[in-house]
């Protein structure tokens, strides 16, 4: 939850409060029976009066909105189902009754999720409506009309399909043997056994939170970094901790301090063409950071969603093929190149960890679709994917330099960026006096949408980047949109604006 | 974790203890890590000495299959990775390092899953190599080998693949409105807002699980149940309470005294053909169990994977239908009449819950595969599922009818069951002095699987049923199968045996 006040405005405190609190409820981000933080440490924080913020919720509570509960707390009110159509069923039926206390049955772990992908829900609502630089996906126009059609229809149109649909828990043996494959033209030599296949990339990070951390296990990330997998670590109540990063990602020299000082379970990093930096650590970082993990017996848990997604440059090996012993844990996924609809990404690791993983998804979805997995067999055959992934390569290529070439010629005084080699992302700090939230308001107000920093802030503290997506909107939008961000950046920074 | 000792044999009881231990680990019940109760505690519950107890551990310890840590416990070792075929990246690889020291590494949540699930854990390996009475799920050779085939090849054929083919996170909005039509023909109303599509309906367990479960709530179910509920369940740290079941399902009059003693936060409850039992709650007791649960603020996650497959009598009202408040969270698939690959099921509640759900899978698996989803909305469409259904009902019915007349012909005298009028399974009570895990032993070495009591039991002390799939053999193995347990059971009985 983020809140913030203004004391050089002319609306009482408290109306301010109680009007930032009553959008992030209707607006979603506060959903229902979400417990509100006590007045008394909310007061601390924003560094008001404590009757302040009790004036602010009593306001709240009299619109309905959130409702208090002696020695529990206090929780935002659950919608009314006013358009909830369930109507009385007549055999046997209970009628009358009135709702579950659904604020007091949600579980401690539930009350530590919030909605914070503020621009793509919004966006989300009526796509195609703007210019999307937020969402972390491709833009389906992208893909090509009959490629996932075509493929489908090859992968089912064979016998394959019949008699014996069901794939172990750790997937199709063909479609480990293709990973694997893959993998080690990626430098990570490893076989079938280490692969499992997974429902999307996110459910590796869900899977190994459960498996290998308890409350309190400090993990270190990167500064800024994916939000589902901080929402995932914050949950699991994990202490994360962020280690600074330069124009090259994490600064490897400082991680042996961190290591000594908090003894980490695990670092869980983005190493390759960063969400949201666009960073990539060189190879000798990449060396440092295992070398240095492995002596404090520190898992090292890599995402590389982009790693395919290369603009210019070597293709850096990933952090799985410069270790051979077990600590790094590799999660990879087919969402950011061809469709996350597939919902099918992979695992490359001990198998110690593949046989645990698998015990736990026995419990959960036991198997990744057996109709994406047998699509995903047909990408790999042959150089369909390969073929893919190289147009796009060219499509993005090129979007990325028209987007760097717009924020040349337009950025304001101030603003910086830093230029990407490969992935979606440019990663671009704000001139001073500058908010991204306030910018992200006004340029939403003219059809623009990207992601603020705060996002994904291990110390949700981050006002001053924001993350443009080039890979997403349409080539013709990519200037527009990058005109009218940076003029409003412009006039903000000016001080004409808010 | 399950080990008995036999005063009366003449194997000194530390090697009992350590044989039947290392059955375990060797097994693979126990995975490398699983964290082995103190000496102390297991010598409790065997009624042996401490001491005993130390020599198994120290016998295991010198095999080389278990290791204490002072301070932390005693753990299965982990496999040696002997075929791990990880060989060293030249470039940059940091060769000859020591594994991560695994027991140590994974969490008390991971520590506290085992396999349990033997029966079908081995069938599996070597699947149609003897009857299988196991199982939970259709036998392949039921489903038409063109129908998936047939399906989706329709289902990609069209061009509603092309351009749009991600779904929001609750699901495809055409299939929402399917499945909430189908529900109402199973006797519940409600709207597609109401649905979320799930990758299988035992992701629903555990998103409810950790939506809805603190640790310490206790949780109401049947004496015996579904195993990855209690796996689930058991994981969260919730306190799972049997209600004593007759014929007839939970004793609904008993219901009261376990709510106003208990205060549970939940019942889970499959009411219709239920796992195990094959028992279904007569109308008058859904209203009673409802009325309770509501009267308590108690909900009730009622599964019902099997409520198409019925043989005879009319079609319970689920207990989703007796409610129309919240109440009830209501699960269902298509993994028991089509096929588990598709991994497609779907959750029916109120919109509270649905949000809450929908929060949590945003950072798990974000939504269901698109390709599973289109071809459930080929199957609803029209009545393929239908007409697919009435088959299998045909099929099963037959086979039930076929397993009951051969248990009538051979069971021995004390052997008992219940005869189902729909879903897969019949319970059976064995004879006194058949012990069901003994029993599965010498069966297996015969060709015939099936599921020992144990694994479905809350106290997990049950070793006097076994459950009867008759649903997954082919027709013509039914008599034979059901031959071969009941002339062990009664050698057994008649103590030839053991």
């Amino acid at each position: 939850m983020r809140v913030t006040v203004n004391r050089h405005s002319g609306v009482p405190l408290y109306r301010q409060i109680a009007g930032e609190l009553r959008g992030l409820i209707l607006g979603g981000h506060m959903v229902a029976g979400y417990r509100l933080p006590p007045e008394r440490s909310l007061a601390h924080d924003l560094g008001v009066n404590r009757a302040t913020v009790m004036q602010a919720y009593d306001q709240l509570r009299s619109e309905g909105l959130i409702v208090s509960m002696t020695g529990r707390g206090t929780f935002v009110c659950s919608e009314r189902n006013l358009h909830d159509p369930r109507p009385t069923v007549d055999a046997g039926s209970v009628p009358g009754r009135t709702s579950p206390p659904w604020p007091i049955l949600f579980s401690d772990y539930s009350n530590r999720f919030t909605y914070h992908d503020i621009a793509s829900a919004n966006m989300a609502q009526d796509p195609g409506s703007g210019i999307d630089f937020a969402t972390g996906s491709p833009n389906p126009k992208d893909i090509p009309d009959d490629l996932l059609r075509r493929i489908s229809s090859k992968a089912f149109a064979s016998h394959a399909f019949d008699g014996k649909p069901e794939s172990p828990i750790e997937g199709f043996d063909e479609l480990r043997e293709l990973l694997a494959a893959r993998m080690s033209q990626r430098g990570v030599s490893c076989g079938a056994s280490n692969i499992m296949v997974l429902s999307g990339s996110e459910q590796g990070i869900d899977l190994c939170v459960r498996t290998l951390i308890n409350p309190g296990d400090v993990i270190l990330t990167e500064e800024s970094t994916f939000f589902p997998a901080l929402q995932a670590f914050r949950s699991a109540q994990a202490r994360i901790v962020g280690v600074p990063t330069d124009g090259d990602g994490i600064r490897a020299d400082m991680l042996e301090a961190y290591c000594s000082r908090l003894h980490p379970k695990m670092i869980y990093t983005i190493p390759t063409f960063q969400n949201p930096t666009g960073r990539t650590l060189p190879a000798e970082r990449r060396r440092a950071l295992v070398e240095t993990a492995i002596r404090y017996q520190c898992l090292i848990l890599e995402d590389d969603p982009y790693g395919d997604l290369r603009y210019e440059g070597e293709a850096p090996i990933p952090l799985a093929g410069v270790e051979n012993s077990g600590y790094v844990i590799y999660l990879s996924t087919f969402s950011k190149t061809v469709a996350p609809a597939l919902r099918t990404g992979w695992i490359e690791a001990d198998r110690n960890v593949i046989s645990r993983l698998a015990a736990l998804r026995r419990m959960i979805d036991q198997r990744t679709s057996a109709s994406s997995q047998r699509i995903c067999i047909e990408l790999l055959r042959g150089d369909t994917i390969d073929r893919h992934v190289s147009t796009l390569v060219e499509t993005y290529r090129r979007r990325r330099d028209l987007m760097e070439d717009a924020l040349r010629r337009r950025a304001p005084r101030g603003m910086t960026w830093h230029d990407p080699r490969g992935g979606y992302y440019i990663w671009a700090r704000l001139p001073e006096g500058v908010k991204a939230e306030t910018l992200l308001h006004v340029c939403r107000a003219d059809g623009v949408t990207f992601m603020p920093g705060a996002i994904f802030s291990v110390e949700a503290g981050d006002d001053r980047h924001i993350r443009l997506n080039f890979a997403r909107p349409d080539t013709s939008d990519v200037e527009r949109g990058i005109e009218i961000v940076c003029t409003h950046a412009a006039r903000m920074a000016d001080g004409r604006d808010e």
